[in-house]
């Protein structure tokens, strides 16, 4: 049988006080006398006083809430970072509510209003593609809220951030497909603007150098990296007097549409072409072959930022020194580039 | 060159008023003369002055935020519904936040209980797999604050509903198998609580025996329907003695672990046995073969889910009636099914 939960009232009564001198005890105030506050403790262990964490966090103006803002939910590597965090912030009795503002800058600086307005305690972000001023992730700051942002971070802002070592991965995708052979790899990036794709393209022109390849422009494709851009991509590649060897992404989609367009011009994968993505969505491992790729360990992305919020909002604010997270990605070794040798 | 704003304090000054005058004239308020009123209008036309709707909104005890609950984001389904919403919402000067329940109840209670908190106007919700009592949802209905829910509804809470007609989209495909020459269809399905697996299951059985096959109990396979339980219980099926030539899963991971498994045994896939799934996940498309499908159409139900909400927080709560949208699912016919004649 389950009891039932003791209140402050059963303390109350228990001591033959009143509930509000009870309350005040067990918050330490000042009015109340060491004594009383020796016995209110004393009677609530015995009770097995359990304290109601949400009501009273309501009653201190705080919301329990925190806001993610992601540019879209359905990608794995985004879920993923969300039950990341999730999985830390529900053991603190803390709900998380995800706004996505599909890489569009008007939707993104509406929702941090939103969010704002929905008195969350803090704000988890990954900024849109688009997103150039940062003024609107100033007011959260403003606001004395905790701002953790990941993946696509600002340093500018001086907040806690959780990223990963882009450079390194493209650079580990680059020297696996040097190491099994191919010599002209091409490289699908997107705007140069946006850090991530920045560092994955040094990183594939670094490993390049470092093994002694030439570093060709035209091999090198800028796109929105979906699903038809690397279709378009490949069949551009394909027109080349002299064809890459390999191909390496910056995204997972734009890896399938290199796979679909080599299918049905029968050229051999990896034999012909061998192919690594980044980001280990789930579908990347559906495919036939399947496909190579960097895993972002997004999981514990979202942990970190989540702990990274815990800690903040738990500290005194002056206290609290912004942290950037800077984890190491790790290459995913399938059928797509591994040749028999 | 962009003009800047015009503001009820611009109006003021031109007619010589304050600005609570015209806040109030433009409300209506029956203080106000007709003459004021007119002037009001007439200037505030000329100066072209768009009224902030948000920020009235928010005077008005409106948070303009919509909550929607799903089990989880990263399916292609919900996703595609939260974008449908998100359409009609954004059109309307709503936010969206997305709440995960990842099919736990008391994570469900706890968001509902999130979101009022959070001052929603409305929440559009597809509940879990667990969920028996709907008290949390009668919550929402108590305060006034409309409720839709989708997919996973529940009758007895007299609140509107979008949902597609899944008997018939599992109809159409065990048709189509048998069409193709099927004559041993295997089944995929889940807890038959659900009603919409339980409609699924209605749907196979009414095809077979509507084309005088026989229901056969040991072919119906009960799982959570992930990528390891198609796995497992296609094994299941080829240790019968008489195998099934034709799969139709309730689900669309369900049947990818299907063609994994069928693939390893070199069981060719359709001609040995063909396989359809349910719900048009991004990666039914990218398998090889790539696999048939039941579409749910779910940019409507989100369209439509977010319609109802627009028009039950415009209507007046007294007069509103609660409607059932039931849309008519797509068979998708792709390898995994079509045989050659």
């Amino acid at each position: 049988m389950k009891k039932e939960k003791a209140t402050i009232h059963d303390i109350a009564r228990k001591l033959n006080i009143t509930a509000s001198t009870v309350s005040r005890a067990l918050k330490d105030h000042p009015r109340i006398s060491a004594e009383t506050k020796k016995a209110v403790q004393k009677t609530a262990q015995k009770l097995n006083y359990q304290p109601n964490h949400i009501a009273a966090a309501l009653r201190n103006g705080k919301s329990k809430i925190i806001g993610i803002i992601v540019p879209t939910a359905d990608r794995s590597f985004f879920s993923s970072v969300v039950r990341g965090i999730e999985e830390i912030a529900n053991g603190s009795q803390y709900n998380v509510m995800i706004c996505q503002t599909y890489d569009n800058y008007e939707k993104e600086v509406a929702t941090v209003e939103a969010l704002l307005n929905a008195r969350v305690d803090g704000v988890i972000a990954s900024h849109g593609k688009e997103t150039q001023n940062f003024d609107h992730f100033l007011k959260v700051k403003e606001r004395g809220i905790p701002l953790i942002l990941f993946d696509r971070s600002n340093d500018e802002l001086e907040v806690s951030s959780v990223v990963i070592d882009d450079f390194l991965g493209a650079y580990k995708a680059t020297e696996h497909l040097i190491q099994q052979g191919c010599r002209r790899i091409a490289h699908f990036t997107n705007t140069r603007k946006i850090s991530i794709f920045k560092e994955r393209l040094r990183g594939y022109r670094e490993a390049l150098l470092d093994n002694n390849l030439s570093y060709d422009e035209t091999l090198v494709i800028e796109s929105n990296l979906q699903l038809e851009d690397g279709r378009n991509s490949t069949e551009q590649l394909l027109t080349l007097r002299e064809r890459p060897d390999g191909i390496f992404s910056a995204s997972a989609l734009g890896i399938v549409g290199a796979l679909q367009v080599l299918k049905e011009n029968n050229i051999a994968v990896p034999d012909q072409v061998a192919l690594v993505g980044f980001s280990n969505e789930t579908y990347t491992s559906f495919t036939d072959p399947s496909l190579s790729t960097v895993e972002q360990h997004s999981m514990r992305i979202g942990n970190a930022a989540a702990e990274i919020f815990l800690e903040e909002v738990n500290a005194d604010q002056k206290k609290f020194i912004p942290q950037k997270i800077v984890l190491k990605p790790e290459l995913i070794i399938r059928q797509s580039s591994l040749r028999k040798k």
